[in-house]
This record gives structure tokens, C-alpha cells and sequence, in this order.
């Protein structure tokens, strides 16, 4: 039996692995403790939401309109809600069952922006208000700043918050067709609050964008509140659970206690107040959702990977280099597909590690920020900002590699696969436009470079800027040195070094009007930022190593040092890394960084890695505890019996079904079909 | 009024341009009436198809459930057959009116795949009963060869024919559930007959794959035949209107004289003969359709360039380098978006008239096959693999680069852009894997090497590898002369000469056994095939140039020349291209064939031609001359007027349209959302 051979190849590569996969899962999620509470409330969810019995195809594949796909995120929405209520437990509030980020449900708004929203803005009178209606959800609210016309640049928010000191009012009103809000999740159908930023406009006076409480929706009846046009946007690449909406207020009237006050405030006589650091204060909001991101899209991303891993360990293809089992090659032994599997199993890795670092310096932050020392925000800003741009791009990238490398199967929607992308798709843009989020790490770098300058003190990540540096130096590591993690380090710090220097003597040495240099030399920033990002990556991983548990298997520890290793060394070697040229260009001078010859040292150690690799890469996907129904992919599942899932899920397709009904015959044949055939008779 | 100023930056940005589209148009589709005779096929289509009026919201973003895209594509497959008919013309054979491959029409395979496949593989008799049939509609052919478990390894599919010599019949058969025919379009309910590719079995010989004529459906009524089970495969990241179908063969008997016997015959007392040539003319079908993806795929490609172009141009976001207009900048105008928008653009043009250079290699082999002289077929079948993996690659992250330019927008379906970048993302592995299509080219090229070594002749293309070259020669060009055609080609010539040479070395020097030792130096191999791609592409796109017509306007000479030189300096300076370490490696010495200073020089003549360029980005993509139909996209139509029409579209939805009849409130609201507020008070 064929299923047979598939299932006993899965058996074989889960067994090759020298670790236990379950040792690195409590790795993963923090403890055995975290690891099981995590485990049991997924499978609680998917038992509620009918997805835990994975031979029965699942609703989102089977009932797909937009209308199906938004009703099931409501389903999805509020069963976690009332989960992590009933439980108490908080596994749901970042991410849905499916490992979307939970902006995928239409209540997802509610703890990762409405609520802090309110948390970092609200006065302590508002806070008393609003927050416990909203935690306990006597109202569902949404967080609505990007509107159809401006996103990455906020001061161009057009909506309006006009006083009316009469009445002690705004009026909430937009004004042209582009200041339509736009985007929010929830804000179609399912939210009855907004915190909605619009502009301040006080007499002849604007003040710029502020955020104020808007009532959407009655409590009562789901009803639209007079004067506020809602709706969908309709499908998008990914997160139709959710109804991204639109809205147009019409002089919509709210009172003036409905202004978030914490850092600027109205009179009732129209006087303005407000704290210098009201707009870097405003970011803090931003940062929490940034600052999740990595984390949750290097997850997705896991998942991605455990797929094409688990399709490649049993989907056999040609006669490539024998198996034991003496039949066709399995796809992963083919060197290009062992090659794209293994460095990216190791890249997500090092981007997880690193989201890890992320959360620390964002949770010091606030713990500062409690005592009103708001010192740490432009460094945490920036790191944010960097690690948001580089994960997001490179998971939905990595993703994409994990369709190919599923064949043509990893392109039907039940692979799992397009969704996975999809939702990836949208990191790029959302929560900061990755080119706009490079910017801003560049600013940062240049800034703390200028410090360096004028002597003043400079940060500790980017202390390497500190150390003068031979521009023109090369890397004299030879051999196996390039394994030693301190080597790697040193590659990736030098790169860094030489391109933010690089692209800060260009912009400030520039006879150009700012605007004009920044313009010019912004090819260069961007990609200074990106090899800082590469370096706090490696930095991070190497860093978790160094601190691992006494209590770890030594045959963990040192899989997990390979996992290192490759993603430093594959990073540089693989053709289609980002931005390669510049770990080798040195400036001004007719000698490369890293010769010929030792690119070709870091290939034969890359392969190497790759080869002691290969047994672990099953454990290393299994590590991740995903469960077949978070996956929902025919090509993914823990047994590895994929044409058999295939299959059994595709028969049960409606179209098929209803069709079984009647001969195999859709009702087009008649009106479409017939015709051709009976024209051609006549 | 917003609007307003966006159709006022439109309309400037296409009077900024040098040239008139026209004259690019009727260069681009072949004569001046060639492009108005498809413009009128198109607006003929869309017309009765309903998409012609842009106002209203198009149905595929209307009705999308699994269902409803697959009736569009019945009725999309018929008005294009009969406008065929009608008007006697091919426009439609290769493409959907929104420029998929016809793939995704349920009838696409029919002149494609159906009748080449009889045409190459069947006998005078054969053909002379056949071909009428199904070139009239008499019969709705599909092409089944891909099953569940076996898709580039065709040596290993698992469907039988089993030769029964007392009721001369074959008994077609599926024994396995990997052996499920699985993914031919029209397979689900819309064809009648298959051209299916099943192992010869004559007693206990099994002569391999051959292919047999069978009839699925019942032409007078479209019931499926007895003993097949069929379906569709459901939802794909593409080509949902067409029903990529399943079939499993239950002993279902044919007539001997169903097996297309050109090339290889079974006679009536089981005897089998072949031509020696078999397998390889066999290719044959494979080619006409990999010869055409490369031209389809990168007009698919101008499609969401030019979404992305007339985005840029009307989108002003933040305070950049400032604009006449004076308002907030051009997106466009920010240099990674100008970089990426203008180098991809010239990449599109490149790979564009690459493939007509294909298109001639293709078109001279079958004159020379119907001299039944076959000499010039492993070249064209390198040249084919190696352009579509190539182009299908670009294209897909080239569509999906265009919708990160679009920001937030791209996002939605409404786009355009998702529809794009699903149906692109098909080709990497239809129609053959894009890996396995590189190791078959680096085959070729190796053995091209082969011969050279062996004081054979090589063909024309790789003439280059006869050119003994010290490897570790260096590129002596400086400033302006990069600029040159010549030195640009030399620098891919060189590049490609060493790639192949080196896996040539490693691969053949190679201790180990062939398989081994091909495994293990795969990746040298697959970017020395593309490595020999870039330079083919560049070449061809010089070529082009070098012989325009002389009636050709000056100004559109030298904006050619302009953006072939883009293509060619920013492939190897965009940090986003893949293996550019490779333009600067040699060989086992120290000294690059770039240095940094030349790369610098590069970056910055790349600079000065998107300066150059700059007001020519609209005008290079008017000149694909796309509908507004055809492109299907809010924020690409011609007028510019992005806010409006993605409005417009979005008040249109049914999901919208709906809930206005009731307040703004969806049914789920009592269900899942109002009890999330109830509990809450309780």
C-alpha cells in the first residue's frame, strides 16, 4: 500500500533525529509548564471549533465566500475569547488557533490595540471608564488610524476633531473621500467602539492627530450610530477572517471627554495643552503591536516549514542519490531542496531567538516607562522598527520557498500553504511600511553615529560603531574558524560597520537640501539597517546559546550551535540572500573583504552542516508543537500520510459532493459547455 | 476634490514621457494592426463578458466562492471560443482575457496541450480522425499526464494500460491512490476527452509511458464514462475558474487504436516497435507550451507593473523630495520605490523580447522536425526550460515586489494584484518544476562542454564556453563605458563562462558516483543555467535594439537603449538579485573581476538612468496597452483616479449591499457578537 511507504518514511525520519523534540519545544515556549497549558487550550479551541478531527475537511476550505470566511472568524473570535476567560489564560490574545496574528479576527483589535491604546493615552479617569467595559467586553473596540488615503505618514491624517465650544464637543467629520478610515479590523461589521485619530482643529488652530473615542455601533442591536458610513473592504491576500472596514463620519458629535488626555489636553474653555513628548509617546502603541510581530510571523513562518519539511521526508521523485529503502529519492536529499529546507529552518530560528531579545528590551522599556523614563523609547522604536521590516519580509519570502519546495501540490489552497503566505503577505505593509520601517533604524543609526561624533555616549547594540575601524580591513579567518561563533560575529559586525558609516558620510556629507540627500543615499540606509538587523540576529542566537540551561541534553545543545552556524554561514553563501555584495566590498580599495577561496571554505562547511542537519530536520519542526489542526494542511500532517489526506480531503470538496449527485454533471454544463459541443453539430 | 488631484498628477506624469506608447505598442504585439486587431478582440470580450464597464464591481471580486469562479471560467471559456470563431483570430488561444495562461479557462488545454499532443504523437489515420473533432468543439480535449505522487518524474507514473489481446482493447487502470490523475485542467466536469499518459503493459513487459485517447464524459449529456471517478481539486493560489481536476481509472477498456502510435506501435497481436527517438519526441508538446509561458508570464508581469507605475504617480504620501505640485511627495519619487519600480520594468522589457527570441528558436525547430530532422531539439529544450524557470521566477517575486509598492492597497483583492500574483506563482512549478528544468539546462550545458572538450562543435548559444579564457581574468572597464552594450554583455559572458566551467570541473573531476556527484554540486549547476539565462536574456534584449526598425522615432531608440542598460547595470548592483556574489568571484585567486570602486561606478550610471527614465515609467507601461478590464484593478485604471474607483468598488460588495438593508448589521451579530456583550453584562 502506498500510504504505507509514506507513513513508515515519516516513522524513519522522526526517528533519525539525536534529540527529543519535546526538550526543545519547553525551550521554545519558556517552560514544560507554558508548553502544556499551550497545547491543551489549542486543543480545546479546535475541539469547540470542530477542526480538532482532521480527516474531516475544514470549513475554510469547503464554505469560501467572503461571507463564510468572515462568519467563521466570528466563530473563531469569540471562542478564544470566551477560552481565555474561561480558563484564564492569555495563548489567544497575539494569535488565532490557525497561528495568525490575531489581527485575523474580527475582535482581534481588542487587547493588542484598543485596550493599550487607552492604557498609554487615557487619563486615570478615562482608564477607570472605558478600560474594564472593554476588558470584560461589554464593548468590542478597534483601533482606527490608517485611513484610505495616508497610513505610513500619520501627519497626513485627514479626519477632523473640530471643538465645538458650545456644546463642550467635537465633531468627528471626514472630510474628502481619501480620509475615509481604512483597514481597521472589525471596524466593517463587528466592533462597537474606535479609538479614531483625527486632527485636533480648535478655532482656526490645528493641532495634528489625536485619538478619540468614537462609538461605532449600538451595544443593543449592532446598529451603525447616525452619521457613520461602515462597510468591508472586501477579500484581501490573507486575514479574511476579519472585516477590515472603512468609515466615514458625517459631523459625527461626541463629547469632549472622549479625547484621550493623558499627553495633551482641551479645556472646556478650548485652551490646548500638551506634553513636549506627546508624539514620540503616542508611538509606544505601535511598538507593543511591532514589537510582537517578529515573534508571531517567525511562528508562521515555523509552520510553513514544517510542511514543506514533513512533505519532503516522504514525497519521493526521481532517481536521485538511493535511500535506504531503495526506491525513489526522497525530495529532501536533493541538494537544492536540502539546501532552501535546512537554512531556513535555521533562519526562523534565529529570527524566534531574536524576537525573544525583541520582547526584553520592549518589556524594560515599559517597566521604565512606569517610572516616567521614556530614555529607553528611540533605541526600543528603532529595534522594533528593523526587526518588524526584516521578519516580516523574510518569513513571507521563506514561506513562498516552502510552496516550491511542496511542487505543484504546495499551490492548492489545502496544502495550507496560500494561507500561510497570505497571511504573511500582509507583515510587509501593516503596523509600518517595511521601507518606511528601514528608514527609521537608518535615522536611529545615523543619530547614534552622530552622538559617537560629538563624543557624546552612544547605545549598547550599536556600540561597535564606537570601535574605529580600518574600513579596508579583511577578514583573516581561515578553515573551521569560520564555525567559531565569534568570527561569524565579526563578519557581520564589520558589514554593518562599514555600510552605516558608508551611508552616513554619504547623506551628511552631501551639499544637498536634507530631504534631497536622504533621497539620494537611500538605497544605502536601508541596507545599513538591514546588516545591523543581520548582526542583532546572529548576536541574539549566539547569545541564547551561550545562556542555555545546564539542564539541556548535550545532543540539543550542540544541534542547536549547527542551527547557529548555518544560519551565519548559509546567510552569506546562499545565492539568494539579500544584499550579499556587501560582506565582501570594502570601500575604496581593490581588496574584497572575504576573498574567493574563502567564500568556497564557507561552502564546504555549509554543506557539512547541512549534512549533520539532515536527520534533525523532522525534530527540528516537530519542535514547534504545532497541532494538525493549527496547520490544516493535507501535505503537513504529523503522520506523514499525504496522498491519502490529499484525497480524502479533496472527495469531500462540496463541488464534488453535489456534483456526485448528479452523474459527475455542474449545473454550467448545460449553459456553458452544451453549447460548444452542440454548435460544432449543426 | 482629492480626486481631482489625482487624475491631475496622472495626467502629468504621462505627458512627462519622451515617446508616444503607440509606437512601443505595435513594436511590443508585432504591427500596428496586429495591436489594433487585439484591442478590438479584447473590448469585443469584455463587452459581452460585462467587464468592460469599469464602474461596476467586477464579478470575480462579487461571487468568489469555489463555485462561482468556476462558472465565470466556463462562461469566460466560451465567449473567447466563440469570439475566435467568429472573428477567425488566436488572441485567446495562449491567454485569458485577464492575461492568465489559458490554463485557467476550463477549455484551456484544448488547443495548447490536446491537439499538439495528437498532432506530435498521433498517426496520419490518428490525427485525420481526431483533430477535426476536437478543433471544431465536436469534443472539449484535456491533457492528463501529472498524478497525485508523479509530476517531473514522468518515467514514474503508476496509471496502467494493459493490453488485452482477446477483445484487442487496453484496460486503463489506477492502481494506487498516488497513481490518481490529479491536476489537468478541465479535468473536474468540463472535458470530454483526455489525451492520458498510462505505463504500456503487454504481458509482463511494461514498455513505459505512452499516451492513449480516452473519453471521460458523455458528449450528450456530460455524465462521466463508467469506471472513473473525477472532481475537482478545489481552491488554488490561481486559476480558480478552471476545474484542475482529479481522475482515478477503474479497468476502463478502449479500442487498441486509442494509443497515439507516431512514434511507437502496438499491433494486434501485441507486437511493440519503436522509434528510437521516442522519449525525446515526446518532449516535443512539453516545449510548445514551456516555449510560450516565458512571453505569457511576462506580460503578466507588465500587468501589475503597470498597477504598481499608475499607483506611484497619483499616491503622495509624507514630506520627501518635494514635488511641483507642491503637495505632499509622489511616491514614485522615493528612490527605493523609483529603483524598484524602474529596474523591474527594465527586467519585464528583457524577458519580454527573450522570449521571442525563444519564440524563433521554437518555431525553427518544428520547420526542421516536419523534415522530420530533430537535430535542433535538445537546444530548443534547454533554451525552453531555462527561460521558463527563469521567467516564472522573476515574475512571480517581480508581481509580488509590485504589490509591496502598492502598500497597504496591494493588500486587497481589488488590487488586482493577489489575482496576479496567484496566477503567476503557478508557473514555478507547472509544466515542469523551475529546479528540475535548471539541472536540465546545466545537463546541456555541461555536455555542450562535453563536446567542445572532445573537439566537437557547439551550438551557436553557448559559443562563449568555446572561448578558452584565463578564469581569473578581471573586468578592465571604467566610468562610462559600462555603459556600453559590449562591456555589459562581456561581464555575463564571463560570468556564465566561469559558472559552467566550474560545475563542469567539480561534477565531472568528481570521484563519486554520477548521481553523487551531481547532488552534491547541484547548486553550482543550477546558477550556471542561470548565470547562461541572464546573459541569453541580455543578449537577446541587445539584439532587439541593435536591429529596430529604421521608421522607429529616435526618442524611443534611446529610451530602449536606456532601459536595456538598466537592466543589465542594476541586475548586478540591486542588493535583491539573486547570486551576484558570482559577478564578482573568480577563481582561486584573490583578485575580484569587479572591485568595489567599479561597483560603485555601476550604482551610480544606475542613478543617472532612473533619473532618465523617471518620466518615462508611465508611458513604458500605457505601451502594453492593458484595458481596464484586463487589468481588473482599482488602483491601476488608466484615469488615475485611485480613491473613487476603490470606493466605488467597495460600496459595491454584496456583503455591503446586504447589510445596508439592515442597518449596517450582519447576520453573525446575534450569533457570535451580541453574546460576547450580553454575558458581559450578566
Amino acid at each position: 500500500m502506498v500510504e504505507n511507504l509514506q507513513v513508515a518514511l515519516m516513522r524513519k525520519a522522526r526517528a533519525s533525529s539525536s534529540f527529543r523534540p519535546r526538550e526543545l519545544t519547553n525551550l521554545l515556549w519558556g517552560s514544560e509548564r507554558v508548553a502544556n497549558e499551550r497545547r491543551a487550550a489549542f486543543e480545546r479551541v479546535e475541539k469547540t471549533l470542530g477542526t480538532y478531527e482532521t480527516a474531516k475537511l475544514p470549513r475554510c476550505y469547503s464554505e469560501t465566500s467572503r461571507e463564510d470566511l468572515f462568519e467563521q472568524g466570528l466563530e473563531m473570535g469569540k471562542v478564544c475569547l470566551d477560552d481565555m476567560l474561561e480558563y484564564e489564560h492569555e495563548h489567544f490574545v497575539w494569535i488565532t488557533p490557525r497561528y495568525n496574528l490575531v489581527n485575523a479576527s474580527p475582535f482581534g483589535h481588542k487587547a493588542i490595540l484598543f485596550e493599550p491604546a487607552m492604557e498609554h493615552n487615557g487619563t486615570a479617569e478615562q482608564k477607570s471608564k472605558w478600560l474594564p467595559l472593554a476588558r470584560s467586553g461589554k464593548i468590542l473596540g478597534t483601533y482606527a488610524q490608517t485611513e484610505l488615503g495616508h497610513g505610513s505618514f500619520v501627519r497626513g491624517i485627514e479626519t477632523t476633531a473640530t471643538f465645538d465650544q458650545e456644546t463642550d464637543e467635537f465633531v468627528i467629520h471626514s472630510p474628502t473621500i481619501s480620509s475615509a478610515k481604512f483597514w481597521p479590523a472589525g471596524l466593517g461589521f463587528s466592533t462597537t467602539h474606535g479609538t479614531v485619530m483625527a486632527r485636533l482643529l480648535v478655532g482656526d488652530k490645528d493641532h495634528g492627530p489625536h485619538l478619540f473615542v468614537v462609538q461605532l455601533r449600538s451595544v443593543g442591536d449592532g446598529k451603525r450610530m447616525p452619521g457613520i458610513k461602515m462597510g468591508d473592504i472586501g477579500l484581501k491576500l490573507g486575514y479574511n477572517e476579519a472585516d477590515n472596514g472603512f468609515a466615514s463620519f458625517n459631523h459625527v458629535r461626541i463629547p469632549r471627554s472622549h479625547m484621550l488626555m493623558a499627553h495633551s489636553q482641551l479645556s472646556r474653555n478650548g485652551t490646548f495643552a500638551e506634553d513636549p513628548l506627546r508624539a514620540k509617546l503616542s508611538y509606544s502603541v505601535m511598538l507593543l503591536v511591532r514589537g510582537k510581530m517578529p515573534g508571531v510571523f517567525a511562528v508562521q513562518l515555523a509552520q510553513a516549514l514544517t510542511i514543506a519539511t514533513r512533505y519532503s521526508v516522504v514525497r519521493q521523485q526521481g532517481l536521485g542519490p538511493v535511500d535506504a529503502l531503495n526506491t525513489e529519492t526522497n525530495i529532501i536529499h536533493y541538494k537544492h531542496q536540502h539546501f532552501r529546507l535546512l537554512s531556513l529552518i535555521a533562519k526562523t530560528y534565529a529570527m524566534f531567538f531574536a524576537s525573544r531579545a525583541c520582547d526584553t528590551q520592549y518589556n524594560k522599556l515599559r517597566k521604565m516607562q512606569c517610572q516616567a523614563d521614556h530614555s529607553l523609547l528611540p533605541s526600543v522604536h528603532a529595534l522594533t522598527a528593523g526587526l518588524k521590516a526584516y521578519v516580516t519580509s523574510e518569513a513571507v519570502d521563506g514561506a513562498e520557498d516552502c510552496r516550491k519546495l511542496c511542487g505543484g501540490h504546495g499551490y492548492m489552497v489545502i496544502s495550507g500553504l496560500p494561507n500561510i503566505i497570505g497571511a504573511l503577505a500582509g507583515g510587509a505593509t501593516f503596523e509600518g511600511e517595511n521601507y518606511v520601517l528601514w528608514q527609521q533604524l537608518g535615522r536611529h543609526l545615523l543619530k547614534q553615529l552622530d552622538r559617537f561624533q560629538d563624543g557624546e555616549t552612544i547605545e549598547p547594540q550599536v556600540q561597535y560603531l564606537a570601535e574605529p575601524k580600518d574600513p579596508n580591513t579583511s577578514c583573516m579567518a581561515s578553515g573551521e574558524q569560520f564555525l567559531d561563533a565569534g568570527v561569524q560575529l565579526g563578519i557581520y559586525r564589520d558589514r554593518a560597520h562599514r555600510l552605516v558609516v558608508k551611508a552616513h558620510t554619504a547623506i551628511r556629507a552631501s551639499g544637498k537640501m536634507p530631504a534631497e540627500a536622504w533621497n539620494e543615499h537611500m538605497m544605502l540606509l536601508i541596507y545599513a539597517s538591514r546588516a545591523h538587523m543581520d548582526y542583532f540576529i546572529l548576536k541574539s542566537f549566539v547569545d541564547i546559546i551561550a545562556a542555555l540551561p545546564d539542564t539541556m541534553s548535550e545532543s540539543l545543545g550542540a544541534v542547536l550551535k549547527r542551527v547557529c552556524s548555518l544560519f551565519a554561514l548559509s546567510t552569506i553563501v546562499n545565492p539568494r540572500s539579500v544584499d550579499v555584495l556587501s560582506f565582501i566590498e570594502t570601500t575604496g580599495t581593490q581588496q574584497p573583504y572575504l576573498t574567493c577561496s574563502q567564500l568556497d571554505t564557507m561552502r564546504s562547511l555549509v554543506n557539512g552542516l547541512l549534512d549533520q542537519l539532515l536527520p534533525e530536520a523532522v525534530a527540528l519542526t516537530d519542535a514547534w508543537d504545532f497541532s494538525d489542526a493549527s496547520l490544516c494542511s493535507a501535505l503537513g500532517m504529523y503522520d506523514g500520510n499525504v496522498y491519502k489526506n490529499i484525497m480524502r480531503w479533496v472527495e469531500q470538496l462540496p463541488i464534488n459532493q453535489n456534483a456526485q449527485e448528479n452523474g459527475g454533471v455542474q449545473e454550467g454544463w448545460a449553459k456553458w459547455v452544451d453549447p460548444i459541443l452542440k454548435r460544432a453539430k449543426l
